[in-house]
């Protein structure tokens, strides 16, 4: 079998637009596995012994990798954690307001302001769904904040797709980034993931079709039974 | 821990409804979710030992219950099993169409004729996604012939949500219905679940908000871990 690829950024966004464009898949569908793929990987890793108080602050981006962190803070809330929610630039589309709607009515908290000290310490874990694989730096002013936090937490990071701040192809940037625990890259890894050498990396998103598979000759692995994440790697 | 409830017609439509309408999901989220659902209670209860040629026959209505026929059989593709729709009544909305060549584009052939014999005879087992649990009685006659064939066929049958040509909450007609190996009630299991004794019943659709099954007293069980179905009944 030859080796999974990792995919550039070209790359990731062609992918993508074939989904959609010729595959016909809708936002909401992928999004949906997407993000489930997500929660199933953090709660694989992180159990309830291991993160305080059960407790999760994910942090949503503007974009599609924010939806992904919407869902994902949805179903982690289905799998009994206590989540909160936050997302600083909410995106003005139907999609993503009731995706917001959806957390807010499973009593979700979805806050505008960062967490201050005392506030942050209850949580036991960060979700970064920040900035996926469109991301070109450098990081917009309103998001320099929470990258810092992130930057110097001491809690651990699960990141979505990409760690953000990140270059999508060369990895952390030169001034040092944030060094996330799990990477959960979605549909197939990105070049910047070969420089990733955090504790656990899934791969999740399972419903690439496998013409496109082929297409772009990502070598995926094959996901164990009916499992929606896979680890591909593990690193003490 | 108070029963599951098992709810009536107007409530599973009222329930229906309120997820759309309040909670503000889309169809594409929750077809996607319970689709993916009956794929994995399909491949917990059928492994690829079990049914012959790993050969499945998706039959799927003209509603949202063939909806999530169409789902399950991409999920099912995606788990390796050999899968063929059937689908008589193509619905004439994007979701259907764009649900029907996501299957055709991962190679699951989707016909409108029913198999004869021969063509019969290579599947191990039939998806029943004919009617959800909007179903009033009789059936239509362009579906009389998939019924009498599920009502004769050796081969056993997963029924998606509801056996389908059940009464929703008078169980099996009385002149005798089709008798399902496999049951995956979805989002809450229907009243006519109660009646049915086949070997496996199971419940999907992990997405109902907790204020929701309280305001319906539906009493879930606990889904375990991450898994998004779980095992309800189970007769040797």
């Amino acid at each position: 079998m030859d080796a999974l690829k990792y995919v550039s950024q070209e790359e990731a966004i062609n992918i993508d637009l074939e989904l959609f464009n010729e595959y016909k898949y809708s936002v909401d569908q992928l999004m949906e596995l997407a993000g489930l793929s997500c929660a199933t990987a953090i709660a694989k890793c992180f159990s309830f012994e291991t993160i305080s108080n059960k407790a999760i602050l994910v942090c949503c981006g503007p974009g599609n990798n924010g939806g992904d962190g919407l869902v994902c803070a949805r179903h982690l809330k289905l799998f009994d954690y206590n989540v909160s929610v936050y997302y600083p630039k909410r995106t003005d589309k139907d999609l993503y307001k009731n995706l917001t709607h959806q957390c807010e009515v499973m009593d979700i908290p979805v806050v505008s302001d960062l967490p201050k000290n005392d506030a942050m310490n209850k949580f036991g874990l960060i979700v970064d769904a920040l900035f996926g694989f469109s991301f070109v730096p450098p990081v917009r002013a309103a998001f320099l904040p929470v990258i810092e936090l992130m930057k110097t937490t001491k809690l651990p990071i699960a990141s979505i797709d990409i760690p953000s701040g990140w270059d999508i192809e060369k990895g952390e940037p030169v001034e040092g980034g944030i060094k996330p625990e799990l990477l959960i890259s979605l549909t197939a890894p990105k070049l910047c993931a070969k420089l990733y050498s955090g504790k656990y990396h899934y791969l999740g998103g399972r419903f690439v079709p496998p013409k496109l598979e082929h297409k772009y000759g990502l070598c995926l692995p094959k996901y164990p039974g009916t499992e929606c994440c896979i680890l591909l790697s593990f690193n003490l």
